[in-house]
């Protein structure tokens, strides 16, 4: 199995630096960089709209996109779980190829543990990335200041949803794909273009509701007001939602990002977004506000208003 | 659990990049780069001489320097097996961190996945690291030439039967330790100050037998040719090797490395790294050899040539 994998991922993920076979590889750069690492343990490995694969390529992207990265490197860290058929590893490293390939990242560097069965489940992924941060960019949460607005690039829950339906073998009558995707090709350029974008996070793991009480609780100055009616959400996971009695704003996303940005440069912002397929849904959601500090707070349909907390305990594991 | 390990490894692993909890690393750099990364799923988690920890630090180090890099920051992505014991966690870490103290790197980005029980096998550990390779340093293996000979810099198999013995509850009378060590105090003042080593590799899976084999395979167009008289080898590895019938040319080490290294350097080589603790034990082993082209021999003690073949099957997983 060792070497069929080996074999299998030589081929599909072939590069120049990657062939050299060296215990780590050799990168020639003379920029900023950003570093990130990220293991991916989903369950179940395949859903509407993605895979463990895709997922542990974009998920590592998007991580580096975030600090403003142009992405180019990553490495592949499997752990197999002895027994599992070839055919669904052969498949998922299709997949890691292909996105790859649409994203223009190369893998430089890999390696692969087999356990025995039971020792693992299944499959596991760790792909860590190295990117180029754009020239003179520095986002940071410290730069955020009373008046920014939060924009959105895209709508809500529908990558946590997708694969909680496919673990649970939900019949919800429709069906709800995960937004799984790259971003590099919608943020960097806008990236280039714009200076408003002060900071940017992927709101996976706790969804919207984590990332927006991550950002209050580290500069507790401010607070974040958002306007519930204008969330993106489907009809499709809107319907769900209701159904299995779970708030969308604490669903993972795996394609979309928050952004802060200089309240000025929102427009800009908002128009070059909507012109990518993956940012045609995007809307500016909220404002970095006097009151109330350290605290995330959404203004209702209902007319009223609701603290939108941390989450204390996990509603899905595994999720990513 | 989740934020108990996440308050531990800031705790103990804290350092200014670390510190940002962006979504990626930020690092400044103006050099040529070596990358890798590694996953350990060593069982047991703790063996006399190291434990999963402190394998994580080195092996990713040794990684790096095998490239002539200087190890500078590294990634640490945790699978957690819920319900493992808190202070098994932080054994680990402690363990960790004073790695990444003695070893002079910095784990700068990080993630957590914590799965249900019987879904992971108590912890693995991914390490990824960026090193800067040193300036106008480029090894590789097309370098390597007839004539040249081979240095392996320390006493092999230990690694391997520590492991096996604590695995197996083994009662041999004595205690073998594993070599586990970063080897970049070792062997980067000796590249900087010599162009004599052309290539190296740390004979971790597989052990010596296999990273020979390697070598040859490569650049068919010679062979290498080894000294058994000349293997360091300690009596207890070599009583425990005859007992468990086990040829310590295939155990795994994880603190010393092979060296091909230019005919008339060898002397200064070897001078070098025996001035140092864990270059104490280094010797010549072998040279490369115009014949048997793509294999490796051993001229043995009993006078005897014998085909020193590639592992076909792993006898000892989950060494590392």
């Amino acid at each position: 199995m060792h070497n069929l994998i080996k074999d299998l991922l030589f081929k599909k993920l072939n590069n120049p630096i990657l062939k050299e076979l060296s215990d780590s590889a050799f990168i020639n750069y003379r920029e900023r960089l950003a570093f990130t690492t990220d293991s991916f343990v989903v369950n179940p490995l395949f859903f509407s709209g993605g895979d463990i694969g895709k997922l542990a390529v974009c998920g590592t992207v998007n991580d580096l996109v975030m600090q403003a990265a142009v992405p180019e490197f990553l490495s592949l860290a499997l752990i197999v779980e002895e027994g599992l058929d070839y055919k669904i590893l052969e498949k998922i490293v299709d997949s890691i190829s292909i996105a790859a390939r649409k994203t223009g990242v190369y893998f430089v560097t890999g390696d692969i543990k087999v356990v025995e069965q039971a020792a693992a489940d299944k499959i596991f992924i760790n792909t860590s990335g190295i990117g180029r941060i754009i020239k003179d960019k520095r986002l940071s949460i410290k730069n955020i200041c009373l008046g920014d607005k939060i924009i959105i690039t895209g709508r809500i829950a529908q990558h946590g949803l997708a694969v909680l339906a496919k673990r649970k073998e939900l019949d919800l009558g429709f069906n709800i794909k995960s937004d799984c995707a790259a971003l590099n090709d919608l943020l960097i350029p806008i990236l280039k273009k714009t200076d408003a974008i002060k900071f940017m996070r992927d709101p996976t793991r706790g969804g919207v509701a984590t990332t927006l009480n991550e950002i209050v609780e580290s500069f507790k100055a401010f607070g974040i007001i958002i306007e519930e009616k204008n969330m993106p959400i489907s009809l499709k996971v809107r319907a769900a939602s209701e159904l299995l009695g779970i708030d969308p704003l604490y669903i993972a996303n795996e394609g979309c990002a928050i952004l802060v940005v200089k309240n000025s440069g929102t427009k800009k912002v908002l128009d070059l977004l909507r012109k990518h397929p993956l940012g045609h849904n995007a809307q500016i959601i909220g404002t970095v506000a006097k009151e109330p500090k350290g605290k995330v707070i959404s203004n209702t349909v209902l007319g009223t208003q609701r603290i939108v907390d941390m989450l204390t305990s996990e509603p899905l594991p595994r999720i990513c």
